[in-house]
């Protein structure tokens, strides 16, 4: 049941680096005491932050990585010459089988071009896409494509529907999950026609999927579906309005608060409340978005977040490798774009 | 200074019509005792939701509209067979002069395409789009398009962001926004083409305009810029998402509230601060969009609002015409497209 499962950590990547990622490890230690941890980063500066001794030291090794890929150092650049970086090698332990899974929180685009080139897609999958869960009022949905893809064609979206779908079951738990694609409107004349065009693949396919059709922005939040499929550009777009409307409402509230004596005190009263409403629309607590499509599990980490976010990065990829995702969503695929292309041919 | 201004009002569109219309009127007579509707609709409808000698009586003409355009009509249907609806004689009164805006609740899609029809698009400007403006944490700013033209070129988002400029010093008294790209990185490289050429032309055209460059669905709720230009599509989506999660977090707030008893004293003596709260992300207060960029004044209302939305709504319209709105943006494109096309025949 609890075989040891190692991760790669890249140490290197995210604005508190290497701290907050060692910070992180040992978090994620605490909820999943069997992780193991190749941590690739500069020994010199990690080697420090591990007591000696300490669970961390005995459930990980530290293998030095001479370079780091810089935040805003371009894909391709960061492709070429940062074979030696840390997020680079984490990512090739992978590969090699020596770990199970890679969490980094560095530069989006660099970590995708080289995991793409590393990992390769599965088969049937043109182009990962980023996924990520969140809160919504059912509870929890997924979303992607969250920025890896700018432009998208329909087939890339019914893609995304079929990773979404197998994402969902294994993070939520869905036996079933419903599936809709974001756009302005929900009628069928509505929005761009690739959209539209992935509607109708999505709707005649034959694939066993609930898809309900389209769903607009303030659909994301009421969580009329469990999976919200878009394109990278709109999906990034969503994914942030909603963080900062989330955080101007969180301000408006504190501002509210302190504007009599009688809203103080209602304010330290209801601090139990507040605390919980705070811990509900953490963005640590849904940090860790999921590159699907690829051969292993890759997870990136929010770049500015702390020990406690990146533990939460963590956890997802270890929750993702013990359901062994990989081979799920490679079966899934292989079933879902089988019977789609019996039925097309059958059509024909 | 208050001379008797004119509004006409499509009383048929939106969901509670025509009671939340004429309502409406009512409350927006409260705050503007000069203003005159022309009130478009079924007479014998409209007629007995009027008190005879009341303010409103007095302040308003019914005339009547023996036709009303569907809220799922398809906008070319309802140009061609509308004619005679309440909101095809609303536009034409501005057209003729008999008002100097107008207000309406309906189909977004018809209204547009009716109000481009008859009232024609300023000289300079290929296509309207809607702007609206909503609270920030630095105050308010104006975001557009948020509907009208989902498939956009630079040219058309370089149009947006000169109206967005002049649309933002007429409402939020600015005397020189500021102005961003909605994008999903702050980096030159990111994002679809058509907009790193519009950020482009935007730096290079020598318009007077205060361009910042990109700007991430987050700093939408930040108030990073008094503007932020963008396509229809991608608009639409962030504004929707940015009222989805308002309600996700009021819903979250008001169960963490009852979650003990002590939240619960601590909800009851908060009131007042909650009340302010909710009034400052009330989107009925944010009701009232622009129809930017046409002969005319064309105020869209949410569908789905109530009379205090609605006489918000009013309110915008009486604002901007009280300025000389339309004027001042024909001025403006004027001399912006005038230099920019002076400082392009120059630089050739």
């Amino acid at each position: 049941m609890t075989a040891r499962l190692t991760l790669s950590l890249d140490a290197m990547g995210g604005d508190n680096a290497p701290e907050m990622v060692i910070r992180g490890a040992e978090l994620a230690l605490e909820r999943f005491p069997d992780l193991h941890f190749l941590i690739f980063g500069r020994e010199e500066q990690i080697a420090p932050l591990i007591v000696p001794g300490s669970i961390l030291a005995k459930a990980s090794e530290i293998r030095n990585a001479p370079d780091v890929v810089g935040s805003d150092a371009k894909p391709s650049v960061a492709l070429r010459g940062g074979r030696s970086s840390s997020m680079r090698l984490a990512i090739d332990a992978v590969r090699s089988g020596d770990a199970s899974g890679v969490v980094s929180a560095g530069n989006t685009g660099a970590l995708m071009a080289m995991a793409k080139f590393v990992l390769h897609t599965v088969p049937g999958i043109d182009r990962p896409a980023i996924a990520s869960f969140f809160p919504t009022q059912r509870g929890e949905s997924v979303m992607l494509d969250l920025g890896a893809n700018l432009e998208c064609d329909e087939e890339n979206l019914v893609q995304f529907a079929i990773m979404g779908d197998v994402f969902a079951r294994a993070v939520l738990g869905l036996q079933r999950p419903s599936i809709g694609l974001l756009n302005v409107g929900v009628e069928g004349q509505k929005g761009h026609e690739h959209i539209r065009r992935a509607a109708t693949l999505l709707r005649e396919s034959g694939m066993p999927l609930d898809f309900r059709g389209f769903v607009e922005g303030d659909d994301i939040g009421a969580g009329t579906v469990d999976v919200i499929v878009t394109d990278g550009f709109t999906g990034n777009v969503a994914l942030k309005t909603a963080e900062g409307t989330a955080k101007l409402i969180g301000l408006f509230l504190r501002e509210s608060f302190k504007s009599s004596l009688l809203s103080r005190i209602g304010y330290l009263l209801s601090q139990p409340a507040i605390k919980r409403l705070r811990s509900r629309v953490d963005p640590r607590r849904y940090n860790g978005a999921m590159f699907l499509g690829l051969n292993g599990i890759v997870i990136k980490s929010h770049g500015g977040t702390d020990a406690f976010g990146f533990a939460n990065a963590i956890g997802v990829a270890a929750d993702l490798c013990m359901q062994g995702f990989i081979d799920r969503i490679k079966d899934e695929i292989q079933n879902l774009t089988l019977e789609a292309s019996n039925q097309k041919a059958a059509a024909l």
